[in-house]
């Protein structure tokens, strides 16, 4: 397929913009859009043979994975939703069906959250990339919830259940394997979290307005994600293990592996649920909050004096030797502790 | 380099964001920027062995064309431009200088043309790929200029000069035969106009408050990019060939081609400049403020009744098979006649 036709696929697919906002969407130079008072961006690159294999992932399931873990990040701040740029490159190789179903990923998302795809580019490529941006909004600045807002004394939340993506990948590389006795369902539920992320985006909104004082999504597992928030805030988060909240099955596929799964949830990344900090007296606000959506909110661990994280198991031994996956994005800053 | 390094690297190179709008640059979930009411956004991949090679482009050079390609849409729509959103794919082959060089030339023209890098990502890839999400700002939607504005009887101009990069292109291609008999530093001036092409922002600016009613820059090549303001606006073009400004040097290596030098400047892309559209009574304004920028305008043809682009050479006669080339950009809306 042409890449001439495969916008004008693009743009038949996404239809006119639904949102009043957007005053051109594709077919221009440029897309336009009425702005509110605070534009929030993020971009985020999802590469084949890199973050996922084409043996593994249905084009739905990849097109889906990458507009998700941009919308992760405006979740993390608190944003409000609004347009989305895809930039493919796309190899030759690929035939038209499957970029139609790549495509049918990334625009069933869109809509599922009222995501306006406003333009892009297509390029040919030996390597199948995508690259997502997404421009969020906010009416005030001061809603928005950054990664340095933690202070002694703050309660440390997170939304959901941790290590299903970890727990995945731990199934879908041992395939040849005998395999881990788990209900299909289960495992149905575990690789759904890893090939189709739901971006906490109402969550988020929620928190912000909740009092959450910073916030971060866990991309890269919680040891490492939670070490970006104590780093840039200038504290230290303890966090308790035994108070993970494991998804269904994380247990018995870590048990299958022999590992610990409170380990497995902390150090596993692509979970993206909401890891943020608030004030003791907000906390039943946040629970009200996140039940009205449904959401399971789980108190993890307190913010501390100090640098870094610290993780306690059960018997109140103080684990250090926990770390995260590295993704490598702009919008984390490096480690220095 | 470890992604993260890179990252860190970056942050450091571009320093702290100078512009006072960017509330959040590099470092957290997302960048934040303080809003104007309108927002324009274009995004722009460039690929290894597709869009440059390593043979050819040097680190800075292949920066630099990533970030100009896409400010040339920003100019395009004649609006103010803001942010910048680098996205990376980097094979590790790729040693530590390399990356350095190649952030020095996004950066050195970011910084040349007020744009603030305010987030991206960096992820590992077997092809260098390079895709950059600008956003600029308006005050007013009406200030901006699309590609349906063109109406009957309006005079089509373009800014600069044609025919440079498909020059250097074809002194590129050909570089192993007998060299073309050309002046080292036109040789020199025509590489540079297709390694690093000066995306038109004061211009396209000028242009917009001046009275162009539709604009388009020139990637694809005026035939190419003529017919798609055509196709848009519902009119059609009438171009004279022999009022093409040619770029000095292309017609020595059309010469030594075989090629008629118009026709290169017609069909080859890549130049980056804006074609443009105009009231009769607007045309010495125009002149007038693109005078007081410094950059020549010429007056290439008109609008007229009809679809598509007529082109008439130097005795009159009708030239209906010129054709640019296709780049693939969701931006550009598929040719329809």
């Amino acid at each position: 397929m042409r890449e001439r036709q495969l916008i004008e696929l693009i743009a038949r697919r996404c239809g006119p913009p639904r949102d009043r906002r957007v005053l051109r969407g594709i077919g221009d130079d440029a897309a336009v859009v009425a702005a509110k008072p605070v534009c929030v961006v993020s971009t985020d690159s999802l590469v084949e043979d890199v973050h996922f294999t084409l043996s593994h992932y249905t084009p739905a399931e990849i097109g889906h994975k990458a507009l998700a873990t941009a919308l992760s990040d405006l979740a993390a701040m608190g944003a409000e939703v609004g347009e989305a740029y895809l930039a493919l490159a796309l190899p030759g190789r690929l035939r038209e069906e499957f970029s139609r179903e790549l495509i049918d990923g990334v625009v069933d998302l869109a809509e599922n959250h009222g995501v306006t795809i406003a333009g892009g580019d297509v390029v040919d490529s030996s390597a199948l990339a995508l690259t997502v941006t997404v421009v969020g909004w906010a009416e005030n600045p001061e809603r928005l919830v950054y990664r340095d807002g933690a202070r002694q004394g703050q309660r440390v939340g997170v939304t959901g259940t941790l290590g299903a993506a970890g727990a995945a990948l731990l199934l879908e590389s041992y395939d040849h394997e005998p395999p881990i006795p788990l209900a299909a369902d289960q495992r149905r539920a575990l690789e759904q979290r890893l090939k189709r992320p739901r971006p906490r985006l109402r969550e988020g909104l929620l928190l912000a307005e909740s009092g959450a004082s910073a916030m971060i999504d866990l991309s890269d597992g919680l040891a490492s994600d939670a070490r970006q928030l104590a780093q840039r805030s200038g504290v230290r988060l303890h966090i308790d293990l035994a108070a993970l909240p494991l998804a269904a099955g994380v247990r018995e596929v870590a048990a299958a592996r022999g590992l610990a799964a409170e380990e497995l949830a902390a150090t596993a990344g692509e979970d993206y649920e909401l890891l943020f900090t608030v004030d003791d007296r907000r906390v039943a606000e946040v629970e009200q909050a996140l039940a009205a959506a449904d959401c399971p909110v789980t108190w993890v661990g307190a913010v501390e004096v100090g640098t870094g994280v610290v993780f306690f198991d059960a018997s109140g031994h103080c684990r250090c030797d926990l770390h995260g996956f590295e993704h490598g994005r702009v919008a984390a800053k490096p480690e220095r502790d």
